[in-house]
């Protein structure tokens, strides 16, 4: 049996590749130790996109860093500017052999490996509306809460 | 060398026992199965004290569950009504085998064991106002993220 799935092309995802992780990793590290930022990976937004990285300032402060690890992991991807809606603060996160010229300009630029990551350029701030800062907020308390207790106990999904 | 710690009574702490563990995991199924909360157990709050069990609700209900696995664990708590400020609903939680009625009748009651649970009494809702529920979001959102990202990479905070 033929599935049309099959006529589509290869699912490219940058996350799961140990690029992304290293990535994700040195960049999480900046957040926490520079900024005061808590992260979670992989955070599915109210659009039904997934931030790589999500961080929450002190003060709710919210920012989306967008891992890409290659020129065809950014290249594929024509949706990132979505993420401007749900954050106040956007950035590209690279690794270091990835060339910094191929990110537009006027937006933020992390370079990370595993062990850490710097700012190469800051981004813009742009605030959220406090309706959606809110609803993002209960959002996320909800999911870390769920994960963790996921963790805990298997039990409440099997049952 | 003698500290004057000594002289201090032993730590009652019943959130260690299995007993407690058991009436947590209980709660937190009950929680998250019937009402749709997301639960962080060992919630550190603003005044200090910290929550056994701490559920947000779809629209950003918190309620607050004190575990009790035993008259003396419930006997020496003096403090358990400053959980009503930092909650919309309070409830006790006991396993099965201690005697309800130790409990004031003003006050919420599950009973819990390691598989599910069951509210006895419903609890009064008191709802907190919008800057507290604010801040309390703010406040688990971070420590979810911190939890996770700990796991995750316990690298943070060794570095």
């Amino acid at each position: 049996m033929t599935s049309h799935l099959e006529n589509l092309p290869p699912i490219i995802d940058g996350r799961q590749s140990e690029t992304a992780l290293r990535v994700q990793r040195g960049t999480m590290r900046l957040m926490r130790e520079r900024f005061d930022f808590c992260c979670y990976a992989e955070v599915s937004l109210a659009s039904g996109r997934r931030a790589d990285v999500l961080g929450v300032g002190p003060k709710g402060e919210i920012w989306i860093i967008e891992i890409k690890s290659s020129l065809q992991d950014y290249q594929v991807d024509k949706k990132w500017p979505e993420y401007h809606e749900f954050c106040d603060r956007f950035f590209f996160a690279k690794p270091p052999e990835l060339d910094g010229d191929i990110f537009p300009e006027d937006q933020g630029l992390i370079v990370a490996d595993g062990h850490g990551a710097e700012i190469i350029r800051n981004a813009d701030e742009d605030k959220l509306s406090a309706a959606r800062r809110k609803a993002m907020m209960l959002r996320i308390a909800r999911m870390g809460a769920d994960r963790i207790h996921q963790l805990m106990d298997p039990g409440p999904s099997a049952i």
